[in-house]
Protein backbone atom coordinates (compact mmCIF):
# COMPACT_ATOMS: atom_id res chain seq x y z
CA UNK A 1 0.00 0.00 0.00
CA UNK A 2 1.28 3.73 -0.53
CA UNK A 3 -0.05 6.74 1.12
CA UNK A 4 -0.66 9.43 -0.99
CA UNK A 5 -1.30 13.34 -0.07
CA UNK A 6 -2.82 15.58 -2.21
CA UNK A 7 -3.07 19.46 -2.23
CA UNK A 8 -6.29 20.88 -3.33
CA UNK A 9 -8.19 24.11 -4.43
CA UNK A 10 -12.02 24.35 -5.05
CA UNK A 11 -14.64 26.44 -5.76
CA UNK A 12 -17.26 25.25 -3.14
CA UNK A 13 -20.33 26.65 -4.68
CA UNK A 14 -22.01 23.50 -5.98
CA UNK A 15 -20.99 21.17 -3.92
CA UNK A 16 -22.66 20.20 -0.68
CA UNK A 17 -19.19 20.43 1.32
CA UNK A 18 -16.25 18.17 1.83
CA UNK A 19 -17.75 15.33 3.26
CA UNK A 20 -19.97 12.54 1.15
CA UNK A 21 -23.73 13.59 1.51
CA UNK A 22 -26.98 11.84 0.52
CA UNK A 23 -28.40 14.98 -0.81
CA UNK A 24 -25.94 16.09 -3.35
CA UNK A 25 -21.84 15.91 -4.60
CA UNK A 26 -19.61 16.48 -2.11
CA UNK A 27 -15.48 17.04 -2.72
CA UNK A 28 -15.41 13.66 -1.12
CA UNK A 29 -17.07 12.13 -2.83
CA UNK A 30 -15.91 13.02 -6.28
CA UNK A 31 -12.22 12.73 -5.02
CA UNK A 32 -13.27 9.26 -4.41
CA UNK A 33 -15.19 8.45 -7.89
CA UNK A 34 -11.49 9.83 -9.35
CA UNK A 35 -10.05 7.45 -7.40
CA UNK A 36 -11.87 4.45 -8.14
CA UNK A 37 -12.02 4.77 -12.00
CA UNK A 38 -7.85 5.87 -12.13
CA UNK A 39 -7.12 2.36 -10.28
CA UNK A 40 -10.53 0.46 -9.68
CA UNK A 41 -10.18 0.11 -5.79
CA UNK A 42 -12.12 2.68 -3.99
CA UNK A 43 -10.10 4.72 -1.48
CA UNK A 44 -11.60 7.02 0.58
CA UNK A 45 -9.55 10.18 0.98
CA UNK A 46 -9.45 11.73 4.41
CA UNK A 47 -9.41 15.38 4.90
CA UNK A 48 -7.73 18.12 7.02
CA UNK A 49 -11.43 19.02 7.88
CA UNK A 50 -14.35 19.27 6.51
CA UNK A 51 -15.41 22.77 4.47
CA UNK A 52 -19.60 23.54 4.68
CA UNK A 53 -21.74 23.45 1.77
CA UNK A 54 -20.39 26.24 -0.08
CA UNK A 55 -17.14 27.01 1.70
CA UNK A 56 -13.71 26.83 -1.23
CA UNK A 57 -10.17 25.64 -0.62
CA UNK A 58 -7.25 27.09 -2.12
CA UNK A 59 -4.87 24.43 -0.14
CA UNK A 60 -6.68 21.94 1.60
CA UNK A 61 -4.98 18.68 2.14
CA UNK A 62 -6.17 15.20 2.05
CA UNK A 63 -4.87 11.41 1.62
CA UNK A 64 -5.42 8.07 0.84
CA UNK A 65 -4.17 4.64 1.07
CA UNK A 66 -3.81 2.57 -2.29
CA UNK A 67 -2.00 -0.80 -3.82
CA UNK A 68 -1.94 1.05 -7.06
CA UNK A 69 2.02 1.81 -8.22
CA UNK A 70 1.39 5.09 -9.95
CA UNK A 71 3.29 8.22 -10.23
CA UNK A 72 2.54 11.02 -8.53
CA UNK A 73 2.68 12.63 -11.73
CA UNK A 74 0.45 10.30 -13.41
CA UNK A 75 -2.11 10.88 -10.49
CA UNK A 76 -2.38 14.60 -11.28
CA UNK A 77 -2.94 13.32 -14.79
CA UNK A 78 -5.81 10.97 -13.98
CA UNK A 79 -7.55 13.53 -11.24
CA UNK A 80 -7.42 16.62 -14.60
CA UNK A 81 -8.97 14.20 -16.33
CA UNK A 82 -11.72 12.28 -14.20
CA UNK A 83 -12.27 15.65 -11.43
CA UNK A 84 -14.90 17.77 -12.36
CA UNK A 85 -13.91 21.93 -13.44
CA UNK A 86 -14.17 22.99 -9.88
CA UNK A 87 -11.88 20.66 -8.70
CA UNK A 88 -8.05 20.97 -9.29
CA UNK A 89 -5.19 18.88 -7.47
CA UNK A 90 -2.37 20.78 -7.47
CA UNK A 91 0.12 18.74 -6.21
CA UNK A 92 0.03 14.64 -5.63
CA UNK A 93 2.89 13.38 -3.06
CA UNK A 94 3.79 10.39 -1.40
CA UNK A 95 4.21 10.19 2.34
CA UNK A 96 4.80 7.58 4.71
CA UNK A 97 1.98 6.13 6.66
CA UNK A 98 2.74 8.07 9.60
CA UNK A 99 1.46 11.02 8.00
CA UNK A 100 -2.23 12.16 8.77
CA UNK A 101 -4.02 14.92 6.71
CA UNK A 102 -6.23 15.40 9.72
CA UNK A 103 -4.14 14.64 12.82
CA UNK A 104 -0.61 15.71 11.52
CA UNK A 105 -2.11 18.77 10.84
CA UNK A 106 -0.33 21.96 12.62
CA UNK A 107 -2.22 24.81 11.95
CA UNK A 108 -5.12 25.89 9.75
CA UNK A 109 -5.32 29.36 7.57
CA UNK A 110 -8.35 30.44 6.75
CA UNK A 111 -9.77 33.58 5.15
CA UNK A 112 -12.83 35.42 5.34
CA UNK A 113 -13.56 38.15 2.63
CA UNK A 114 -16.31 40.42 2.86
CA UNK A 115 -17.20 43.17 -0.02
CA UNK A 116 -18.73 46.34 1.13
CA UNK A 117 -19.63 48.39 -1.87
CA UNK A 118 -22.60 50.03 -2.96
CA UNK A 119 -22.67 48.09 -5.89
CA UNK A 120 -22.49 44.26 -6.09
CA UNK A 121 -19.71 42.42 -8.26
CA UNK A 122 -21.41 40.10 -10.31
CA UNK A 123 -17.88 38.22 -10.29
CA UNK A 124 -17.59 37.90 -6.68
CA UNK A 125 -21.39 37.16 -5.91
CA UNK A 126 -19.78 33.62 -5.48
CA UNK A 127 -16.37 34.18 -3.41
CA UNK A 128 -17.80 37.15 -0.73
CA UNK A 129 -20.38 38.19 1.93
CA UNK A 130 -21.61 41.34 0.44
CA UNK A 131 -22.48 43.42 3.33
CA UNK A 132 -24.69 46.74 2.84
CA UNK A 133 -22.88 49.04 5.40
CA UNK A 134 -19.42 50.18 4.90
CA UNK A 135 -16.48 48.38 7.18
CA UNK A 136 -14.61 50.51 9.26
CA UNK A 137 -11.74 48.20 8.99
CA UNK A 138 -9.22 49.54 11.48
CA UNK A 139 -12.11 48.72 14.18
CA UNK A 140 -12.27 45.21 12.83
CA UNK A 141 -8.87 45.00 13.42
CA UNK A 142 -9.07 45.86 16.89
CA UNK A 143 -11.47 43.13 17.61
CA UNK A 144 -9.71 40.70 15.81
CA UNK A 145 -6.36 41.29 17.56
CA UNK A 146 -8.47 40.62 21.11
CA UNK A 147 -8.85 36.72 19.72
CA UNK A 148 -5.10 36.07 19.08
CA UNK A 149 -3.45 33.90 21.63
CA UNK A 150 -5.03 30.49 23.52
CA UNK A 151 -8.67 30.97 24.73
CA UNK A 152 -11.83 28.98 25.55
CA UNK A 153 -13.46 29.99 21.59
CA UNK A 154 -16.91 28.61 22.94
CA UNK A 155 -18.93 31.49 22.33
CA UNK A 156 -18.20 31.41 18.59
CA UNK A 157 -18.98 27.75 18.17
CA UNK A 158 -22.43 25.62 16.85
CA UNK A 159 -23.28 22.90 18.26
CA UNK A 160 -21.37 23.34 21.81
CA UNK A 161 -22.53 19.93 23.26
CA UNK A 162 -20.50 18.14 21.12
CA UNK A 163 -17.58 18.81 21.84
CA UNK A 164 -14.59 17.91 24.83
CA UNK A 165 -12.78 21.38 25.00
CA UNK A 166 -13.31 24.32 23.20
CA UNK A 167 -10.21 25.55 23.91
CA UNK A 168 -7.87 26.84 20.85
CA UNK A 169 -5.23 28.60 20.26
CA UNK A 170 -5.11 31.34 17.45
CA UNK A 171 -1.71 32.47 15.97
CA UNK A 172 -2.83 35.26 13.56
CA UNK A 173 -6.53 37.17 13.20
CA UNK A 174 -5.67 39.83 10.85
CA UNK A 175 -7.85 42.34 9.15
CA UNK A 176 -6.77 43.78 5.39
CA UNK A 177 -8.43 46.03 3.00
CA UNK A 178 -7.97 45.59 -0.40
CA UNK A 179 -10.15 48.29 -2.30
CA UNK A 180 -13.73 47.57 -1.56
CA UNK A 181 -12.81 43.96 -0.14
CA UNK A 182 -11.92 43.61 3.61
CA UNK A 183 -10.20 40.45 4.54
CA UNK A 184 -9.96 38.49 7.87
CA UNK A 185 -7.33 35.87 7.98
CA UNK A 186 -7.27 33.53 10.84
CA UNK A 187 -4.77 30.62 11.68
CA UNK A 188 -5.18 28.15 14.40
CA UNK A 189 -4.36 24.80 15.90
CA UNK A 190 -7.93 24.01 15.41
CA UNK A 191 -11.76 25.52 14.21
CA UNK A 192 -14.67 24.88 16.34
CA UNK A 193 -17.78 24.37 14.10
CA UNK A 194 -18.84 27.97 12.36
CA UNK A 195 -15.99 29.79 14.84
CA UNK A 196 -14.80 31.18 11.68
CA UNK A 197 -18.50 32.44 10.13
CA UNK A 198 -19.69 33.56 13.84
CA UNK A 199 -16.02 35.12 13.89
CA UNK A 200 -16.49 36.98 11.04
CA UNK A 201 -20.32 37.81 11.64
CA UNK A 202 -19.03 39.62 14.95
CA UNK A 203 -16.56 41.91 13.15
CA UNK A 204 -18.96 42.80 10.83
CA UNK A 205 -20.79 43.82 13.43
CA UNK A 206 -18.29 45.90 15.05
CA UNK A 207 -16.91 47.42 11.69
CA UNK A 208 -20.63 48.63 10.71
CA UNK A 209 -20.80 50.34 13.85
CA UNK A 210 -23.84 48.60 15.31
CA UNK A 211 -21.30 46.98 18.31
CA UNK A 212 -18.96 48.63 19.83
CA UNK A 213 -15.48 47.68 20.07
CA UNK A 214 -15.65 46.16 23.26
CA UNK A 215 -18.68 43.72 22.37
CA UNK A 216 -15.15 41.43 21.06
CA UNK A 217 -13.85 40.91 24.38
CA UNK A 218 -16.85 40.44 26.08
CA UNK A 219 -17.99 38.05 23.77
CA UNK A 220 -14.86 35.96 24.06
CA UNK A 221 -15.05 35.82 28.27
CA UNK A 222 -18.74 35.37 28.47
CA UNK A 223 -18.51 31.73 26.33
CA UNK A 224 -21.92 32.21 25.48
CA UNK A 225 -22.75 31.90 21.66
CA UNK A 226 -25.95 34.30 21.75
CA UNK A 227 -23.72 37.08 22.35
CA UNK A 228 -21.47 36.77 19.03
CA UNK A 229 -22.70 37.58 15.66
CA UNK A 230 -24.65 35.97 13.20
CA UNK A 231 -23.09 33.36 11.21
CA UNK A 232 -21.63 34.80 7.98
CA UNK A 233 -22.53 32.94 4.78
CA UNK A 234 -20.39 30.23 3.60
CA UNK A 235 -19.25 31.86 0.38
CA UNK A 236 -17.03 34.45 1.72
CA UNK A 237 -15.02 31.77 3.60
CA UNK A 238 -11.76 29.93 1.81
CA UNK A 239 -9.64 27.31 3.48
CA UNK A 240 -5.89 28.66 2.87
CA UNK A 241 -3.56 26.69 3.96
CA UNK A 242 -2.50 23.27 6.20
CA UNK A 243 0.66 23.81 7.81
CA UNK A 244 2.28 20.28 8.68
CA UNK A 245 5.62 19.42 10.86
CA UNK A 246 6.65 17.30 13.97
CA UNK A 247 4.36 19.16 16.33
CA UNK A 248 1.84 18.00 18.65
CA UNK A 249 -1.12 16.76 16.61
CA UNK A 250 -4.80 18.01 17.06
CA UNK A 251 -6.90 15.54 18.65
CA UNK A 252 -9.48 18.13 20.40
CA UNK A 253 -10.28 18.87 16.47
CA UNK A 254 -10.46 14.96 15.61
CA UNK A 255 -13.09 13.98 18.28
CA UNK A 256 -15.06 17.58 17.35
CA UNK A 257 -14.91 16.38 13.42
CA UNK A 258 -15.44 12.64 13.90
CA UNK A 259 -18.46 13.97 16.19
CA UNK A 260 -20.20 15.82 14.08
CA UNK A 261 -23.56 15.46 13.09
CA UNK B 1 -40.29 60.71 -22.49
CA UNK B 2 -37.09 60.24 -20.73
CA UNK B 3 -34.15 58.37 -21.98
CA UNK B 4 -31.90 56.82 -19.33
CA UNK B 5 -28.79 55.41 -19.61
CA UNK B 6 -27.32 52.52 -17.54
CA UNK B 7 -23.78 51.07 -16.90
CA UNK B 8 -24.06 47.74 -16.04
CA UNK B 9 -21.91 44.92 -15.05
CA UNK B 10 -22.66 40.99 -15.79
CA UNK B 11 -20.87 37.76 -15.38
CA UNK B 12 -21.95 36.21 -18.85
CA UNK B 13 -21.67 33.04 -18.00
CA UNK B 14 -25.17 31.68 -17.72
CA UNK B 15 -26.31 34.21 -20.45
CA UNK B 16 -26.67 33.97 -24.46
CA UNK B 17 -24.60 37.25 -24.91
CA UNK B 18 -26.80 40.48 -25.03
CA UNK B 19 -28.93 40.22 -27.46
CA UNK B 20 -32.60 38.44 -27.40
CA UNK B 21 -31.71 34.74 -28.49
CA UNK B 22 -34.69 32.00 -28.61
CA UNK B 23 -32.48 29.33 -26.83
CA UNK B 24 -31.88 30.83 -23.32
CA UNK B 25 -31.72 34.45 -21.42
CA UNK B 26 -29.82 37.04 -22.82
CA UNK B 27 -28.85 40.49 -20.73
CA UNK B 28 -30.96 42.20 -23.18
CA UNK B 29 -34.05 40.21 -22.66
CA UNK B 30 -33.25 40.30 -18.42
CA UNK B 31 -33.43 44.07 -18.12
CA UNK B 32 -36.29 44.52 -20.74
CA UNK B 33 -38.20 41.94 -18.01
CA UNK B 34 -37.15 44.46 -15.52
CA UNK B 35 -38.05 48.09 -17.02
CA UNK B 36 -41.31 46.47 -17.54
CA UNK B 37 -41.52 45.39 -14.15
CA UNK B 38 -40.72 48.36 -13.34
CA UNK B 39 -42.79 50.74 -15.18
CA UNK B 40 -45.64 48.36 -16.67
CA UNK B 41 -44.51 49.36 -20.27
CA UNK B 42 -41.97 47.43 -22.46
CA UNK B 43 -38.92 49.16 -23.50
CA UNK B 44 -35.69 47.39 -24.73
CA UNK B 45 -32.69 48.30 -24.20
CA UNK B 46 -29.82 49.43 -26.64
CA UNK B 47 -26.65 48.67 -25.55
CA UNK B 48 -23.12 50.03 -26.98
CA UNK B 49 -22.91 46.39 -28.66
CA UNK B 50 -23.44 43.20 -28.49
CA UNK B 51 -21.47 41.13 -26.45
CA UNK B 52 -21.15 37.29 -27.32
CA UNK B 53 -22.32 34.40 -25.62
CA UNK B 54 -20.11 33.94 -22.65
CA UNK B 55 -18.27 36.84 -22.42
CA UNK B 56 -18.29 39.15 -19.16
CA UNK B 57 -18.66 43.24 -18.99
CA UNK B 58 -17.39 45.11 -16.20
CA UNK B 59 -18.75 48.74 -18.24
CA UNK B 60 -21.58 48.02 -20.53
CA UNK B 61 -23.77 50.82 -21.35
CA UNK B 62 -27.16 50.55 -22.17
CA UNK B 63 -29.62 53.45 -23.12
CA UNK B 64 -34.01 52.83 -23.00
CA UNK B 65 -37.11 55.38 -23.42
CA UNK B 66 -39.38 55.49 -21.20
CA UNK B 67 -42.73 57.39 -19.84
CA UNK B 68 -42.25 56.52 -16.48
CA UNK B 69 -40.82 59.16 -14.20
CA UNK B 70 -38.42 57.49 -11.53
CA UNK B 71 -35.73 59.10 -10.37
CA UNK B 72 -31.99 57.46 -11.05
CA UNK B 73 -32.04 56.49 -7.39
CA UNK B 74 -35.26 54.55 -7.56
CA UNK B 75 -33.70 53.07 -10.87
CA UNK B 76 -31.15 51.40 -9.33
CA UNK B 77 -33.14 49.81 -7.16
CA UNK B 78 -35.67 48.50 -9.12
CA UNK B 79 -32.66 46.98 -11.16
CA UNK B 80 -31.59 45.28 -7.88
CA UNK B 81 -34.55 44.12 -7.36
CA UNK B 82 -35.64 42.72 -10.72
CA UNK B 83 -32.28 41.36 -12.46
CA UNK B 84 -30.56 37.86 -11.52
CA UNK B 85 -27.59 38.50 -9.56
CA UNK B 86 -25.04 38.03 -12.08
CA UNK B 87 -26.34 41.46 -13.46
CA UNK B 88 -25.56 44.70 -11.45
CA UNK B 89 -26.39 48.16 -12.95
CA UNK B 90 -23.64 50.09 -11.34
CA UNK B 91 -25.43 53.75 -12.62
CA UNK B 92 -28.66 55.40 -13.78
CA UNK B 93 -28.53 58.37 -15.29
CA UNK B 94 -30.74 60.68 -17.18
CA UNK B 95 -29.47 61.38 -20.77
CA UNK B 96 -30.55 63.96 -23.39
CA UNK B 97 -32.67 62.40 -26.28
CA UNK B 98 -29.54 62.79 -28.96
CA UNK B 99 -27.23 60.35 -26.88
CA UNK B 100 -27.67 56.91 -28.25
CA UNK B 101 -25.22 53.80 -26.54
CA UNK B 102 -24.00 52.52 -29.37
CA UNK B 103 -24.05 55.73 -32.39
CA UNK B 104 -22.84 58.16 -29.23
CA UNK B 105 -19.49 55.37 -28.34
CA UNK B 106 -16.38 56.72 -29.52
CA UNK B 107 -14.25 53.79 -28.39
CA UNK B 108 -14.50 50.51 -26.61
CA UNK B 109 -12.29 48.68 -24.32
CA UNK B 110 -11.89 44.99 -23.74
CA UNK B 111 -9.59 43.16 -21.99
CA UNK B 112 -9.04 39.46 -22.75
CA UNK B 113 -7.58 37.16 -20.17
CA UNK B 114 -5.10 34.20 -20.79
CA UNK B 115 -4.03 32.00 -17.88
CA UNK B 116 -0.49 30.39 -18.18
CA UNK B 117 -0.03 27.72 -15.66
CA UNK B 118 0.75 24.17 -14.72
CA UNK B 119 -2.22 23.65 -12.91
CA UNK B 120 -6.05 25.40 -14.12
CA UNK B 121 -7.50 27.88 -10.74
CA UNK B 122 -11.07 26.67 -10.03
CA UNK B 123 -12.07 30.32 -9.08
CA UNK B 124 -10.90 31.48 -12.52
CA UNK B 125 -12.31 29.10 -15.23
CA UNK B 126 -15.22 31.21 -15.92
CA UNK B 127 -12.88 34.08 -16.04
CA UNK B 128 -10.03 32.83 -18.30
CA UNK B 129 -8.81 30.80 -21.17
CA UNK B 130 -6.43 28.14 -19.24
CA UNK B 131 -3.82 27.77 -21.75
CA UNK B 132 -1.78 24.69 -21.70
CA UNK B 133 1.83 26.55 -22.24
CA UNK B 134 3.97 28.99 -20.62
CA UNK B 135 3.30 32.39 -22.48
CA UNK B 136 5.96 34.68 -23.78
CA UNK B 137 3.96 37.98 -22.75
CA UNK B 138 7.33 40.19 -24.07
CA UNK B 139 6.70 38.66 -27.15
CA UNK B 140 2.91 38.77 -27.05
CA UNK B 141 3.33 42.58 -26.27
CA UNK B 142 5.42 43.27 -29.72
CA UNK B 143 2.88 41.31 -31.60
CA UNK B 144 0.58 43.42 -30.00
CA UNK B 145 1.85 46.87 -31.08
CA UNK B 146 1.53 45.72 -34.77
CA UNK B 147 -1.79 46.34 -34.86
CA UNK B 148 -2.11 49.70 -33.09
CA UNK B 149 -3.60 52.51 -35.91
CA UNK B 150 -5.65 52.41 -38.59
CA UNK B 151 -5.80 49.31 -40.41
CA UNK B 152 -8.36 46.95 -42.52
CA UNK B 153 -8.93 43.98 -39.58
CA UNK B 154 -10.59 41.59 -41.88
CA UNK B 155 -8.44 38.93 -40.93
CA UNK B 156 -9.53 39.05 -37.62
CA UNK B 157 -13.39 39.00 -38.44
CA UNK B 158 -15.58 35.86 -38.64
CA UNK B 159 -18.20 36.16 -41.42
CA UNK B 160 -16.61 39.12 -43.17
CA UNK B 161 -18.77 38.90 -46.39
CA UNK B 162 -21.64 40.86 -44.24
CA UNK B 163 -19.46 43.78 -43.95
CA UNK B 164 -18.81 47.10 -45.65
CA UNK B 165 -15.59 48.20 -44.12
CA UNK B 166 -13.56 46.54 -42.03
CA UNK B 167 -11.03 49.47 -41.28
CA UNK B 168 -10.47 50.21 -37.60
CA UNK B 169 -8.60 52.54 -35.49
CA UNK B 170 -6.70 50.80 -32.51
CA UNK B 171 -5.65 53.65 -30.20
CA UNK B 172 -3.96 50.91 -27.56
CA UNK B 173 -3.17 47.20 -27.51
CA UNK B 174 -1.15 46.04 -24.14
CA UNK B 175 -0.35 43.05 -23.11
CA UNK B 176 0.56 42.97 -19.14
CA UNK B 177 1.62 39.91 -16.74
CA UNK B 178 0.32 39.46 -13.40
CA UNK B 179 1.47 36.51 -11.86
CA UNK B 180 0.16 33.24 -14.56
CA UNK B 181 -2.28 35.71 -16.02
CA UNK B 182 -1.39 37.28 -18.97
CA UNK B 183 -4.65 40.69 -19.91
CA UNK B 184 -4.42 42.06 -23.19
CA UNK B 185 -6.16 45.30 -23.19
CA UNK B 186 -7.13 46.82 -26.51
CA UNK B 187 -8.88 49.92 -27.55
CA UNK B 188 -11.01 50.69 -30.83
CA UNK B 189 -13.31 53.13 -32.09
CA UNK B 190 -15.01 49.77 -33.50
CA UNK B 191 -14.63 45.92 -33.18
CA UNK B 192 -15.28 43.27 -35.86
CA UNK B 193 -17.30 39.93 -35.22
CA UNK B 194 -14.39 37.73 -33.13
CA UNK B 195 -11.86 40.59 -33.90
CA UNK B 196 -10.70 40.41 -29.81
CA UNK B 197 -10.80 36.71 -30.03
CA UNK B 198 -8.96 36.12 -32.96
CA UNK B 199 -6.48 38.74 -32.18
CA UNK B 200 -6.30 36.97 -28.56
CA UNK B 201 -5.63 33.26 -30.60
CA UNK B 202 -2.90 34.41 -32.45
CA UNK B 203 -1.02 36.03 -30.04
CA UNK B 204 -1.04 33.24 -28.03
CA UNK B 205 0.28 31.11 -30.68
CA UNK B 206 3.32 34.31 -30.98
CA UNK B 207 3.60 33.43 -27.06
CA UNK B 208 3.70 30.14 -26.80
CA UNK B 209 6.86 29.65 -29.24
CA UNK B 210 4.32 28.16 -32.48
CA UNK B 211 4.49 31.09 -34.26
CA UNK B 212 7.30 33.88 -35.25
CA UNK B 213 6.39 37.90 -34.09
CA UNK B 214 6.77 38.35 -37.95
CA UNK B 215 3.73 35.95 -38.33
CA UNK B 216 1.42 39.37 -36.65
CA UNK B 217 1.99 41.80 -39.32
CA UNK B 218 1.93 39.16 -41.42
CA UNK B 219 -1.62 38.51 -41.05
CA UNK B 220 -2.82 42.27 -40.86
CA UNK B 221 -1.36 42.93 -44.00
CA UNK B 222 -2.77 39.50 -46.23
CA UNK B 223 -5.96 40.54 -45.14
CA UNK B 224 -6.82 36.74 -45.16
CA UNK B 225 -8.67 35.26 -42.14
CA UNK B 226 -7.36 31.25 -42.40
CA UNK B 227 -3.81 33.11 -41.78
CA UNK B 228 -5.19 34.29 -38.17
CA UNK B 229 -4.97 32.17 -34.91
CA UNK B 230 -7.81 30.44 -33.41
CA UNK B 231 -10.82 32.36 -31.89
CA UNK B 232 -9.87 32.51 -28.20
CA UNK B 233 -12.63 31.09 -25.99
CA UNK B 234 -15.30 33.38 -24.57
CA UNK B 235 -15.17 32.88 -21.02
CA UNK B 236 -11.69 35.33 -21.30
CA UNK B 237 -13.35 38.23 -22.59
CA UNK B 238 -14.68 41.42 -20.40
CA UNK B 239 -15.34 44.56 -21.95
CA UNK B 240 -14.32 46.74 -20.09
CA UNK B 241 -15.25 50.60 -20.96
CA UNK B 242 -17.12 52.95 -23.72
CA UNK B 243 -16.19 56.17 -24.08
CA UNK B 244 -18.57 58.63 -25.18
CA UNK B 245 -17.73 62.21 -26.58
CA UNK B 246 -18.69 64.95 -28.95
CA UNK B 247 -16.65 62.91 -31.63
CA UNK B 248 -18.07 61.17 -35.04
CA UNK B 249 -20.25 57.66 -34.67
CA UNK B 250 -19.27 54.42 -35.27
CA UNK B 251 -21.24 54.19 -38.59
CA UNK B 252 -19.73 50.95 -39.58
CA UNK B 253 -19.93 48.96 -36.63
CA UNK B 254 -23.34 50.02 -36.25
CA UNK B 255 -24.12 48.46 -39.57
CA UNK B 256 -22.04 45.75 -38.78
CA UNK B 257 -23.79 44.93 -35.47
CA UNK B 258 -27.21 45.24 -37.56
CA UNK B 259 -25.74 43.07 -39.69
CA UNK B 260 -25.46 40.34 -37.45
CA UNK B 261 -27.47 36.98 -38.65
Amino acid sequence: MKRIKILLAYDGTDFNGWQFQPNGPSIQEELTRAIEKTTGVRSVPIGSGRTDSGVHALGQVAHFDTPATISCEKWRGAFAHYLPRAIVVREVTEVPPTFHARRSALFKLYRYVFHAARSPDPFMLRYSWKVHHELNDSLMAQGAKELVGTHDFRAFETDWPNRRSSVRTVRRCDISRWGDFVHLDIESNGFLYNMVRSIAGSLAEIGRGHWPLERMRKILHAEDRSLAGPTAPAQGLFLVRVTYGEGEPLADEEVFEEGRG
